[in-house]
């Protein structure tokens, strides 16, 4: 893959993101964008929080599964739109600080679309931790 | 297993629920409860939605996960908080309508619980489509 | 479902399972067969134990992988060969006995099959304990 | 983790590995050992394929199942054995050629290891294809 991704895609994924009411409801946002990986970051709105303060796992699931899906996207050919087959997630350690989540793509194709994505809890030192890790596939469809 | 649940069981999961932020922001509410299985139903709120209007992949695993999860909960001993530990979905069809999550114990275990949930989507004529199936380890915390 | 397989369709599921070298080595048999739904057989040969005398992990798979695989194959249009795109296991107690494997379909569809597997061992009494649950998708592909 | 094994966990590993008869059964050998990360090779025997002449999916799953488990054990404490709690695989292209699998800890712990494995198709040319994904729990037992 090349590191620069063609601009009509980034549009697309960009147009996607932005038409996701849940996106706004848990302020995320796209701060990375290539071929084959995409990079969403979200604080942990009160909100969001399981009932010992962390981020709920929904929620730490929720934005691993848009880095993956998005990351699927960008391999996918013009006019497609992506959805979520299954995903399984690996909960690492509690959901603290501002969460940063990576999808990539592991294995891209016609008819599915393999993922990864890791997602980071990150403190005000910039220091990360692993949250979770999440594999799964992705599939696109005509829209 | 029996079918009727210890008050003392009963109350530390209502308790453990309520004291969750995000079935707040999800409109989750509790409505069955027995040994190893709980139902929760949900509506799907308009902030909780994917770009083409259907229940976010997100808000479907917050629900089975939190069915699934008190569902363990349930058969651990007293004192005990759970844990996600990993979980895996399938998405089978979109989220439409009111979602039910009934999670339930495939094996029960002092240091792990190895759980299913399925989420369904019920339309207002009492239709039920299965929208998920999830399949995932919970462990008990002391608290 | 109906109960009843179409000839040619049981005819095309016999002739891939014996088409199988694994299932030779591990000495599967199908005891079952309808719509939906495969159960397949095998002993714990000796040379596919791990290092206690149980049933290795990834015989406990072969087996719980191709009882789903083939209930898809029950589901898929004339011509089709089935492929395993992925699979989550859990293993809930040690495989002792006789093993066996029932695969079910969750979701047929066009394009993937959702499926799930229980595999049980089965002791000379006949008792039996589940062994592991697997969930996962199938792909038609054409040969 | 440092680079090196501590020799009585080495030992423990090769030992634990040459009492599977499996690893027998499929002709797996370790070929690097270190903290954390295993690697195992074996052939795709005649008797371990599936229909169509590539690796059965219980034979890609047995080498990635071993590789991960004993990078799981490779950061356990003396005295423990390893137990395959769960795993979720992906595959990604036919099994060809040799398959070497290698499995690494993303997250150690006293109660679980989070672990992850990739198995590869390495032709006779030295080139190798990305064949499987794995990601899932192992637990430490006594023995």
């Amino acid at each position: 893959m090349t590191d620069q991704l063609a601009p009509e895609i980034e549009a697309r994924i960009r147009e996607s993101f932005a038409k996701q009411p849940m996106m706004e409801t848990v302020g995320g946002e796209i701060v990375e964008i290539a071929p084959g990986r995409i990079v969403i970051e979200a604080p942990i709105r009160e909100g969001l929080r399981q009932q010992q303060g962390f981020a709920h796992a929904g929620l730490i699931f929720t934005l691993g599964d848009n880095a993956a899906g998005y990351a699927a996207l960008s391999v996918m050919p013009p006019g497609s739109e992506v959805l979520s087959v299954e995903l399984k997630i690996n909960l690492l350690s509690p959901g603290l600080g501002r969460l940063v989540a990576e999808g990539r793509v592991l294995k891209p194709g016609r008819r599915l679309v393999v993922v990864a994505a890791d997602v980071w809890g990150v403190d005000e030192s910039g220091a990360r931790k692993l949250v979770a890790a999440l594999q799964g596939t992705m599939i696109p469809v005509t829209v």
